[in-house]
């Protein structure tokens, strides 16, 4: 489908339709809570530690502190990073410690998608529906997620992992601009583009660098943690799918393209990704570095880990991702 | 120097006479930041990719939640993670998303120690010396680290592990005894028990099982955060220097043995290990299923990628290490 | 209805019994949010202005701080405070700031229930019920409480306070033993012993002292935190409505007698008193110091001003309530 | 002083002679942690009971909540409020209690100066003084305010309220514009206009109202939070000491002229204020209501209760302040 065949005006059509063209459900049985993440199998990941030949590790995180892009929509800040002991006191003797020593220590407070994260199969539903069709008031309460917690992908984050340099490929001076829908089209010239260490497949791990990150970094944060920002097009669904990749992450605040591809809509490819396919999902990943070195010597795969810290019940969770190349 | 060689009435003397004999300072320049994080090259990182056999991970993480050890000892407390939003909600149809979707989200409160995590470099000082000898006012402030917060290491941590499961080679039924001081020659006989795979040497990232966790796991946590323990013995340290390597973790709260080997003192080895070796000191980790696996098969190094959560300006900081075997 | 008329094997009945007896549901209207806070009318505050006699003033709270009874039940920790900048930072200089002025701030994360506080109208349900026959879902959601948070008394909870020391007037050394459960009887017996000034009636505040948190602070916390205690007999509960006071305290952790009166219960007189009467209850007050005044001159009733933290939709919110007599 | 009497380019001049002048070091003894507090007795709080002549109470609170004004300044966000139980997971049945009782529960994660609060004698230093004198390390360290904490006061915030509504006495529509500086003419102007009830003396607890919220509750509130405020000139340092008063608050964010009267500089009044006077700040009070009920009627006195949340060792603390008229 293309993004022109989109009725703009029946958002729950398109959703309903495609949902049951790329359904995942019942898959890997009715138990299943990890989806796309069984196309990371141990194979795969053997696989992957052969694409290192440099050694070279770069890491796709962004910051966590006060001067993140967030403002505060639903209660999401920037992380507050506060110090229970430092230098300065250890320096004027006010700590209390024997034999000199003294300490500093800290805490910190904040939202599991302020910054470089994964959602987690918990993270969105479809009409009251979590992934594998498990009703949402069964999976996700007060107390976490019950079922899907990110804990249950804690071992498994890591395989061969490619970068589609989207923005580089395709856009001007290495960026797309904000309401660039990417497509199953431009994936593939992207691909086409870059060579034959791109090849996308089971188990992959699909990092598309748009290039928005790099634009915000140069002319500030202004609306990237929920303005209009390039992503994802609707209709890449079935290429979602179809790929049988175990996860894919963006240099953005939201995936999809923004504003959506509906009249109104909100988020409408996470609706189908996380619930139906069972896809994990990154956002907020700095790609930059890792896509200079890429395009320098023309090797887009390489080995990443990227286990999100392993908070029980969480529906979403922050992630160091290490590409080694 | 055996533990039997302490004098115990002098740990202020004996950290004194150690640090000089293993500083490092000025080793890598004084503007270094790294500390032994500089013996992890890429080539380092590189071969050790080789390790990886059957492509078979090991989450090295225990859970973040409130299950956790704490009881609030210098305010850290186990992590308080709480919900923005639930699949109960989104079943409720009290979000007011449109076309039928529905989300969860989370937020922590929680110390950066709390659970499994790195020391940074400056999270101990000797006599208000950080790392590299500079003043530790001017590293730590209540702004955090302002020189060597964690987020230097961020791309680093990636590289060859080799586990010393020293709770069952010296051990009964695996684990040591509380209190048991864990020496060079504990270390250099678990390397012999262990075989060829368990060579230790520069840039290698080392874990320690002593057996704790297994017991606590067994037992409930009892004084695990901070109460007696297995641990490093304080005459380890020429040894943790000698040996070159980047970093070393184990599976206790506190790394070194406890109570301490002198009669008043607290973690002396950490004051040697991080400010004058510039050590980087795993804590909490959980080294059991691996080390399974490890005993099963006989091979005991592997690929380890434990880069700490990009967090500014931390003195400490959560980390999912994974290893690959 | 005195204790030993309970079936102890059937609370959902008795609960279902007592709340056709006392439901103040629809009294004040279908809109009403401020439940027995309606009988604290302006009058009756003018009135309690005129018990002040000397202006000695008393605080009633606890202490918020990490020394205080929390073990970390459904997340409930001692509140975690820390400083963004301190004294010893701008002694050493290091805050940036000109013209030699210096200075500290600092931060909090605590569940609003750690300490001294108010239960609001949103904190207990009955069959999902919540206070004025409200659906449960439609009031308190992961937003917080829409309807009746916190904010709806932030102005008025000013007025007529009046201590009934009932570990003093029945216990021995002044405090009740655990699991004491206090009936009207007792409550008349203190209301006697105490005196003309101890009148209850329409539009007061009754703060109940069980002596439990005298033996706390003697003993250690021990079990506070949601173990056995004195405390309001299910029973109570026609009393407390039938004498439309407008609020009441003790210096509990739970209001009500522990273990509950029932075989398998938890906190019955809440599932009355909140949801049905409409009443403000609180938890964990400090009584002892205004309890030594009063018995030293006799005078049980003050002016009392105990107005909750001002959090938009919180179900319970913590207050320093003040004393002045 | 008057304004146009500053030496614009030497605020640390200023400081020195203003604080020379004003200084209340050593008044209350060399132990003393209550600074201007000691003002307000047991009689003073007795006599403001007789202000009482309706008993209509005004919460002079903003909200607590993520519509507030806070933008990330040195970490201080809005308040996080967060649920740990919900009335929606109790009517969906998931909460696991018995007898059909339900709950929700809450926590908070804020900056303790983020809405309405109190200045306690530890938040401002003068080249590294705290109050009376102390050296700063000596009070403030990471682990709070070990000497004046704001608990020390907890009992002792009520009394007399004065208002003084500078807006609507000297402004347009009741508003000063932003970097009005309020003089000792213009407080005098507005006592004299406001009539007898207005006298100022010892022991009061002054509020100045700006009407700068007012305008902020209208326009949206841009930069309240430290941008540009009406607020009191330097010049008061010595009215705020002469008149022996217990406290100041205002509607303002910082108390004092913003920008300051000096080219360079941040808070100088506050430099005076704290640290030398001994003189409790209150910021960001909302004073609308009660300002209108008080030109209703001419009396511009009340009784207040004003008692800081009781958290240990703090350096500000929020408060829910009620005026009883």
């Amino acid at each position: 489908m293309r993004p022109d065949q989109l009725d703009r005006s029946d958002p729950e059509g398109a959703i309903a339709a495609t949902a049951a063209r790329v359904s995942n459900w019942g898959r890997w049985g009715d138990d299943d809570v990890l989806g796309t993440m069984n196309f990371l199998t141990d194979t795969k990941r053997r696989d992957a530690a052969g694409l290192v030949r440099t050694g070279r590790s770069y890491s796709l995180s962004q910051s966590f502190d006060m001067d993140g892009p967030q403002k505060g929509w639903r209660r999401r800040t920037n992380p507050v990073h506060t110090m229970l002991d430092t230098g300065v006191d250890a320096a004027a003797g006010v700590q209390g410690f024997p034999h000199g020593i003294g300490g500093a220590d800290d805490v910190i407070a904040m939202p599991l998608q302020c910054s470089t994260q994964w959602d987690g199969l918990g993270h969105i539903f479809d009409h009251g529906r979590a992934w594998n069709g498990r009703p949402a008031e069964q999976v996700v309460t007060s107390l976490g997620d019950r079922v899907t917690g990110i804990e249950t992908v804690a071992d498994l984050v890591a395989g061969r992992g490619v970068l589609l340099d989207v923005g580089r490929a395709l856009g001007e001076d290495g960026e797309l601009p904000d309401g660039f829908a990417i497509t199953e089209e431009h994936l593939e010239a992207t691909i086409a583009a870059q060579g034959p260490t791109t090849a996308v497949g089971r188990g992959d791990i699909v990092l598309v660098r748009t290039g928005q990150l790099t634009r915000a970094r140069r002319e500030g944060w202004g609306d990237y943690a929920g303005g209009p920002a390039p992503g994802m097009s609707f209709t890449t669904a079935e290429w979602l799918q179809a790929t049988e990749i175990a996860a894919i992450a963006t240099d953005t605040w939201g995936f999809e393209v923004r504003p959506n591809e509906f009249d109104h809509a909100f988020q409408p490819l996470h609706q189908i990704a996380i619930p139906h396919i069972g896809l994990f999902i990154g956002e907020m990943w700095d790609l930059d570095a890792l896509a200079d070195a890429c395009a320098a010597d023309g090797h887009y795969d390489f080995f990443l880990t990227a286990s999100p810290l392993r908070i029980t019940g969480a529906v979403g969770a922050p992630v160091n991702p290490v590409a080694v190349r």
